[in-house]
């Protein structure tokens, strides 16, 4: 590292850290697990024209990544912990952008009650590059996995699907967003930790790149199929004004960071109950009966699509 | 994700993956950690053009990433488990290169007995960028600290200091490598992991920035000056032959991966039959009576540095 690099590290990203982090200023960070608990670890990375646009909000771009990790840790019903952050920053990164960044870190370690053990900062000639390694806990053998869903089991989605691939339809230009509600969810998705429903989830798994393409991993991985019924699937507001047309881009189109959840349909009312503020619809079932992914319009017709998932833009 | 990328992971990554990785297709690893254990926790990121050559053979990058990582660890005093991986490949990187890539990667999992825990892959349109999360253990209280070095103390380094940066250099054509031994240790360095040292040691810290530089982040976290002595710093034969005009490189040329570590100087013997087959020699000592690091030739006479510290190339 050069010196420009361990002043920005004392400057934005020391108060940041944990105990465990030792100031940010030793080799490594030594943390003592809490005991009897299983961690859970995920990781993600973020590509400026990859994953975020050039001239997205830069403290956005920071809660985002804490976002789409925390997101991994809800798909497995953990409680977050910390996270460990690289940065690849150009040279002529302004520092405006690295200040608003860490004010983003900031704002959401403190909403989710995570801190930063340690990490990484270089730099780089190419496109900005930012990951997170997020740590978190669940009792030993309690994790959801994505290999549980039974058939039988209803599927439920938490929240609205289709606002975030809106989002980017809308940076493109090519559809209207008069509530900036589609930009909201582009740039920060709502990761579903801290429901309550532990003990009523066969298999779950966080939608970040399309609903139709993330239950057919869930369902690869559980040797099952299942059936997922377009009218259910729940749009906003301002999703139901676009209209129509964007159904297709909504059942497939990525990072809305909501959950997909099998679980018997009896536990429906003890879901919504254990969710609280957050919506919990049921959409569709999982079956044994064949192992697509099958869609049905209202008419009870399969639909096809073009493009079953997400691709980075 | 998008098809190409899951086919790579299935491919090349999950034969890597550990028990607590859950073959990576879920959405993060679940591991019961050790009992009783501190863990440690590093983050090391290795860019094209930055941190490594676009014409370094692939398995190599793999290798030293996780070196680069091992080394943290062994910083600490601290024994290897596992690690998270990112990759961000451009669309156009030959399939043979990230064959070779995953291969550097089981040579060194077997070698360091280190397991795969999960990862997320990406394509950029970037320079290449790989980054490693390491997890290891250590006693409670036991790891070592930059911090714990003593006036007084005598200072000692593992292993033979600046073929790393005379590998850059001869990369560049700027000096003859006629054994590779200078091409071997930029591409290869050997992590200091597994020293029978444990109870003998102040304070460490791995020379990655080089060795005055380093030596001066122990100082400032310890609150001591150094004094080291250009002529007792350990080189190789090809280094020896390459003659004294690259002293001042090797002083200051990063990359190495060598241990620096304070300790008393009785101690010598002790650290000397801990280390086995890891050469170890005395270069200097701390003391109280200056914060500095001075480097003395071998009239005794401060010796001053154009670059103090290593900067990426």
């Amino acid at each position: 590292m050069n010196n420009g690099e361990f002043e920005r590290i004392a400057r934005y990203f020391a108060p940041l850290a944990n105990e465990a982090a030792l100031g940010l200023t030793d080799d490594a960070a030594v943390w003592l697990p809490p005991t009897g608990r299983a961690l859970v670890l995920t990781l993600d990375q973020m590509i400026e024209g990859v994953h975020f646009l050039a001239d997205d909000p830069p403290d956005c771009v920071a809660r985002k990544l804490l976002r789409r990790n925390l997101s991994d840790l809800a798909a497995m019903g953990a409680a977050p912990i910390g996270y460990l952050l690289t940065t690849a920053l150009r040279a002529t990164t302004p520092e405006p952008w690295l200040a608003m960044f860490a004010e983003g870190l900031r704002v959401d370690q403190e909403r989710y009650g995570i801190t930063l053990f340690g990490g990484d900062s270089t730099s780089t000639a190419g496109p900005l590059m930012v990951s997170a390694t997020m740590i978190g806990q669940v009792a030993p053998g309690a994790a959801w996995r994505r290999s549980g869903a039974r058939a039988g089991d209803a599927m439920f989605v938490t929240g609205t699907i289709g606002d975030a691939v809106l989002g980017l339809e809308a940076a493109r230009g090519n559809i209207d967003d008069p509530t900036l509600r589609f930009r909201e969810r582009r740039l920060l998705p709502e990761p579903r930790v801290g429901l309550a429903i532990a003990g009523l989830v066969h298999a779950a798994i966080d939608i970040s790149d399309g609903l139709v393409q993330d239950v057919g991993h869930l369902c690869a991985a559980s040797g099952v199929g299942a059936v997922i019924e377009a009218g259910l699937v729940p749009r906003s507001a301002a999703a139901r004004a676009a209209g129509d047309d964007w159904l297709a881009a909504r059942l497939t189109g990525g990072d809305d960071y909501e959950l997909v959840i099998a679980a018997p349909v009896e536990a429906e009312p003890a879901l919504r109950a254990g969710c609280g503020d957050v919506a919990i619809t049921r959409i569709g079932f999982f079956t044994g009966s064949h192992q697509d992914v099958i869609v049905r319009d209202a008419a009870g017709a399969a639909m096809s699509f073009a493009r079953p998932g997400w691709r980075h833009f």
